[in-house]
């Protein structure tokens, strides 16, 4: 983990926080139509998984695991849908998706689906902080 | 690992078999628009990667990085794409994709952009060979 990370200025816009875990800070999209966590790694200029060492590897790994089962918990989703893909945004970032069928995108995939559909502002701030409890963090936003 | 494992039919038809790592068949997919390989737990009834045990989720986690590895020093692409999605084939598998700028889907995800399109026969053995090659397999195809 590195002392200067810096969140990518898309990210920054696109998400609210939901706070830090040991190896990842974690985000919620700002986009009503699905629930949407993404965590970025304070590894600074990750792009890929296979770039981290073999310690963070694992630690990401565990906190993609944590935080999949904290967004089945909360939201009982038909499917989970992770991706890293980065093609625009080259932060590495890890996308943690519930997935409903019938959602605005199902059964494909929700990147490029459509545009992001805005959260009532108090909604936000009650999800963001209904995952924070779940993944025993305080909220610092 | 389930010593009864079946692979789904539909991941049958679409891929090529590479080889067996040990814990995940290794599959290339037959479109001829992206080097796209797709790993898939000998794991009966798993849909998510959270529902592996702590054991078989770091041992898939090595896999997909070892894949990682091989299919950047194959193919030296702009972006590695990884992804779980499963909205439609439910037996749990991991994409890894070789992202090229300016490739079909590119920068979209390439799920749902296009359909496949077919390898030339004796492009899509070599590919599958070279691939198993790079991951210490005998190919057994």
């Amino acid at each position: 983990m590195t002392a200067s990370f810096e969140l990518h200025s898309r990210l920054q816009e696109d998400c609210a926080l939901v706070g830090d875990l040991p190896c990842c800070r974690v985000l919620l999209a700002r986009d009503a139509r699905y629930p949407w966590v993404i965590l970025v790694p304070r590894v600074e200029g990750a792009r890929d998984l296979d770039e981290l060492s073999a310690e963070e590897g694992l630690a990401v790994h565990g906190e993609m695991i944590q935080v999949s089962r904290a967004v089945k918990s909360l939201f009982q989703p038909t499917k989970l849908n992770v991706g890293v893909l980065g093609n625009i945004v080259p932060q590495l970032h890890i996308h943690v998706i519930a997935r409903f069928a019938g959602d605005d995108a199902w059964p494909g995939p929700i990147w490029g689906a459509h545009p992001p559909l805005s959260y009532p502002p108090e909604q936000l701030s009650a999800r963001a902080q209904e995952l924070a409890q779940a993944l025993g963090l305080m909220i610092n936003a």
